[in-house]
């Protein structure tokens, strides 16, 4: 039997997605589960977007553009500008999902053993992505005490050496909820023009921020607008993470030039998810404003419920809808797999992803998950009281077993 | 501005689509332009699939699972058992497309520095795949005169090195229309079972085999199934190239867990096209026949009007939908572009796909194109008078140019 390749075997496994088979076989148990491991909102999708669906009156599904419809792009235009984001449709690759972006800006970008540097916790699919493409990851440790904040520049400047080529930030962020502030980003583009790298930033959740604080876009920084590599999805923003429709932005030429090369390879991003896409851009302010006061909603009964548990501690997070809490458990891993496979409350349990899979630095996140708030409140409720049950039994079964 | 990475140069454009602008230009002056650059079929997509598109019910376009719906690989178990390929639904995981197939593939098979052999000319989107991951390409020609027949095994163990991972082949063949023998795909299997390498081999042309010779599949070969890698798509099957739904097929544990995280990294393949995917999978042997009787027309249409043309030769081609012409050019590249942004005839032009970007050889195929007969038969006549007329007044201006 042939090795497969060195990646294969070092690419971790998704933190998000790695206990879905325990998850399966629970609910084939019979109990109801409730997946705050991941972000897959119950909201509906927007009805224009359903209805464009139901119209589509084409007799063939055909191949659309490398870089996607010229209509959907020329429209994301308008989309953009109301953030004071201001790009061309020729800026803008239509991708895959936010995925498929980051990918192949990594492979547009990095050579095999260049770095890039990147604040932990972090996204996992993204470090998962740059392990496959040969990249190296420097990462700098946040905190739950500090709420996450940006790592002091100086620690972040200290990684920097003559492979490094870029900083990765998601902003607001997942998996933290941390929004960057404008001193912030101040400090990360004077890093990034002082040693011309790439900055990478996925900003798939600048519709959900909860403070009066200002969203700071990658192209709102003057003076590195051709380094920027923006990542985005319309997967959360209307509640369609199925269509699998995201986009690479970028006005630097080259970097366009290299990453359409791995478009036309891949022939065309998905048709139908396309159209989703261009319908929802009309869905118009009430469906955004009710999706947000939602989150709002969700948000804060989570925080509150969360730090009501004894032991628990959870940061108030600022925008996205995730929370990073720390749980008195020796191992998170074990506790969310454990509770898929060995506990159960009145014919219910809970899926969290373990934040060790968010870390790259050995030991960080031990006790700590993500816990996406996707879920409407009865169920969070639901969810919340789980939890605390399952923290009681695993600690009496801990402590009896260490006796 | 920082620099691109060494991949994102190197990496080719695709021959298939990198003229698109000067088609775009050429649209835009009001030509009519025949596209025999791309397999993208006109025939209708299966009603029954653009009816479950119409019947899409839900409220929330999710995530789907991250090897695709389990009731969609149980079905298309059947559908490989009716080619007697005997596959568990475990053995699939849908992709975004055959190229995502072709990809993670590479990424879970490969390290960076390794070999792969690729009879040429070859699709040369995997070609441009293999490079962004770090693979080397060693090509074996096959050549026009003898039909594009599989080179002698000799050449091709010649190049094993240390190094050499894996052969790639595409049966029914992509770019040319060449179908395996037993006898080829037997040798194929001794050096794959010898040296112990992975056989990647694309497929998706099953359906479309003109002459009575058996279609022996990569997971007919007995003594190799773990080494085999099958990489399918339903975009040319069902005429539904924009679904993205491929898939990657493999009884191989390991590189099927490789696999996995690859797809569990970017959450899940498209939702909308799974839908339509699995329905068409109804839609019965009249629709596949029908479309089966088209493509036999209009492949013997093609051949006959290529070959009438003074100078030009197209082998037959026994399966798939493309043929490799040789053209009384001297670059067809050159007279590509030319057809494009020079020429017309009676306000039309055409569209092909210069056959140098599927060698890795430089200098072969310099004289010859990809032609897809996609189009109806009518549109493929026009195309033809388009054709001997471009080629009159090419070597026209040639000769003048010369003197």
């Amino acid at each position: 039997m042939p090795k497969i390749s060195s990646r294969g075997i070092e690419m971790p496994a998704s933190p998000i997605r790695k206990l879905a088979p325990l998850s399966d076989s629970a609910k084939a148990r019979g109990l109801k589960v409730y997946h705050l491991n991941i972000g897959q909102p119950d909201l509906p999708t927007p009805e224009v977007a359903l209805e464009a669906i139901r119209n589509i009156d084409r007799k063939v599904l055909e191949y659309s553009p490398s870089d996607g419809y010229r209509s959907y792009r020329e429209k994301l235009v308008g989309y953009y500008a109301k953030y004071n984001i201001n790009i061309a449709a020729d800026d803008i690759l239509i991708t895959a999902g936010g995925s498929e972006a980051i990918l192949y800006a990594f492979l547009a970008c990095l050579n095999p053993g260049d770095e890039i540097i990147v604040p932990e916790p972090a996204y996992a699919n993204y470090m998962a992505f740059a392990i496959s493409t040969g990249a190296v990851i420097k990462s700098v440790a946040s905190s739950i005490e500090d709420g996450f904040a940006l790592p002091p520049i100086e620690k972040i400047e200290a990684l920097i050496t003559k492979r490094t080529k870029g900083i990765l930030i998601c902003n607001p962020n997942n998996p933290t909820g941390y929004l960057y502030s404008r001193s912030e980003m101040n400090k990360i583009r004077d890093i990034v023009k002082k040693y011309d790298l790439f900055l990478f930033s996925d900003e798939v959740y600048r519709e959900f921020i909860y403070t009066g604080s200002p969203y700071i876009s990658a192209f709102h920084l003057v003076g590195i607008e051709e380094n920027v590599v923006l990542v985005d999805s319309v997967s959360k923003r209307y509640s369609e993470c199925g269509i699998r429709i995201g986009a690479l932005i970028t006005k630097n030429k080259e970097l366009r030039n290299a990453v359409m090369k791995l478009c036309q390879a891949r022939l065309s991003p998905p048709l139908i998810g396309q159209i989703v896409a261009e319908a929802s851009l009309d869905a118009g302010d009430e469906y955004m404003l009710e999706v947000y006061d939602e989150y709002v909603e969700r948000r804060k009964f989570l925080i509150d419920s969360l730090n009501r548990i004894p032991g628990v501690y959870s940061p108030i997070p600022m925008g996205a809808f995730y929370t990073i809490a720390r749980l008195p458990v020796d191992d998170a891993d074990k506790f969310c797999e454990w509770c898929l496979s060995d506990f159960e409350y009145e014919g219910q349990t809970i899926f969290m992803a373990p934040a060790s899979g968010f870390y790259t630095t050995p030991g960080l996140g031990k006790d700590e998950v993500r816990i996406a708030y996707v879920l409407k409140k009865e169920d969070l409720h639901k969810a919340m009281v789980v939890l605390e049950k399952a923290l009681e039994a695993y600690n009496k079964v801990s402590s009896l077993r260490s006796e």
